[in-house]
């Protein structure tokens, strides 16, 4: 049977989501308890890949297994098993034809800066220290911009292997926090480096340092046009989208939404939170 | 001349203030600095040695040193060359005559708790999880009975090796907070462990687990009698107080503030922040 985690992390002190040769990843935590319970190797398979540093208030990954647990036993057997800095919010049993990868329709980032005279030890790998004054209404004229379908090539690492460049953002707001700012961002899906890049974009508008060029870095299709990479810490996978209901409830009505891969088994099915 | 470092930590990813055989430490992070400057070891003096993943929003440290600094560029060198999770917010000059430890008349510590249904990840490292009911009034009478001099054989670890386990606590009050509670303490001093002794007793009687029974294992002065240790996570060193004006101004106005050192130096000089 298919099995379905939904987990949060604290990625400060990971190198990312997928196993690497070298330090902590999520994926390694999770597959060292699997093989334990099964006594042989069981893969995952993430929605999102994250990053060095970044966290996930919601991720989701599936596996395939033969132990019959319910839901409430495998939370267990992984929250008891699992380092302080992951956590399983939820499990539910899923069929074999739904894979969380190719059935996610969307996604949502938040970004977190904060301003402060000095830098505050306690965010450190939490937030993104921003002590620049900034520009809120800019920054959100900017934004703009980036809604609907568009080549993101300006806006992803050059080092971004993938061939189709287009993705659709449903949505980019930026709000006043109590002591800094916080970027939403809800598309359909995100090349590598993109919400960072998209983020120092604003960040370098919203200061002043760059006129708003947006529409036409899009059009440009050229990495090298655009700023910087806003660093990792102050990023959070938010939310990740199942169903088109559920993307439907965290968009503007009427939004159309993409769907390269009609979902086949979860459209009925509520998400989970 | 002498220079008085004023600093901030995460205590999180260190194994303590003072330089271990392995892992990071603070005196560590700083001592390299100094080295690299002098091209020689120069020692620092910390007011207060923090344990393993206890945070430090005000230390102090000392050292001595021949290079010509303004208080500024000092600052600069080190925050500079300082891991993220280090902050010198203020340097000053001072007189040889002192010293941040045996100067030190007082300390405040935090120490935050959070409930909520299940562990949050962003909180991992800086707040100790708690999801039981808890007695707000109930917790605030037995810290009372801290208040005064009391020998506190009984609220340090058994490991500890200082002789007169003779303290003063001047306050110490718990505090709801938005999704938790804060415990604040001042006193003349701390022995090892002794905060999170006191918190896991004051959280004990709290929770309902425990009579007060604070006055009669003052008394009986036997470790073995008392609670178990909070974990470090929830533990802020807040204050540190170097003159009894700054002392007098944060505890009950008439307090009696005992000064086995008479501050000797910075009577007369007001607090750095």
């Amino acid at each position: 049977m298919r099995i379905l985690l939904q987990l949060t992390y604290n990625g400060a002190n990971f190198q990312g989501f997928q196993i690497q040769n070298e330090g902590r990843t999520v994926q390694y935590e999770l597959e060292r308890i699997l093989k334990r319970m099964h006594r042989d190797f069981v893969r995952i398979h993430p929605s999102s890949r994250t990053d060095k540093g970044v966290h996930a208030l919601c991720q989701y990954v599936h596996f395939d297994t033969h132990l019959k647990l319910t839901p409430d036993k495998w939370q267990h057997a992984f929250n008891s098993a699992l380092p302080d800095d992951i956590y399983i919010t939820a499990v539910r049993e899923i069929p074999e034809t739904f894979h969380s990868r190719y059935d996610c329709i969307g996604k949502a980032y938040r970004y977190k800066i904060y301003q402060a005279p000095h830098r505050d030890v306690m965010k450190t790998g939490l937030e993104t220290w921003y002590p620049y004054d900034l520009d809120l209404v800019k920054m959100n004229e900017a934004a703009q911009a980036f809604l609907g379908t568009h080549d993101f090539t300006s806006f992803c690492s050059a080092k971004t292997e993938i061939d189709n460049k287009e993705r659709t953002i449903y949505s980019f707001t930026v709000t006043k926090t109590r002591d800094g700012y916080d970027f939403h961002v809800i598309g359909s899906g995100f090349l590598y480096n993109m919400v960072r890049i998209m983020v120092q974009h604003l960040l370098d508008i919203g200061q002043g340092r760059r006129q708003d060029d947006t529409t036409a870095l899009l059009a440009a299709r050229d990495r090298k046009k655009a700023g910087k990479t806003a660093p990792a810490e102050g990023l959070y996978l938010e939310k990740i989208y199942l169903t088109p209901e559920e993307l439907a409830e965290d968009i503007p009505p009427g939004t159309k939404i993409i769907t390269k891969n009609t979902p086949k088994s979860l459209t009925t099915a509520p998400g989970m939170l």
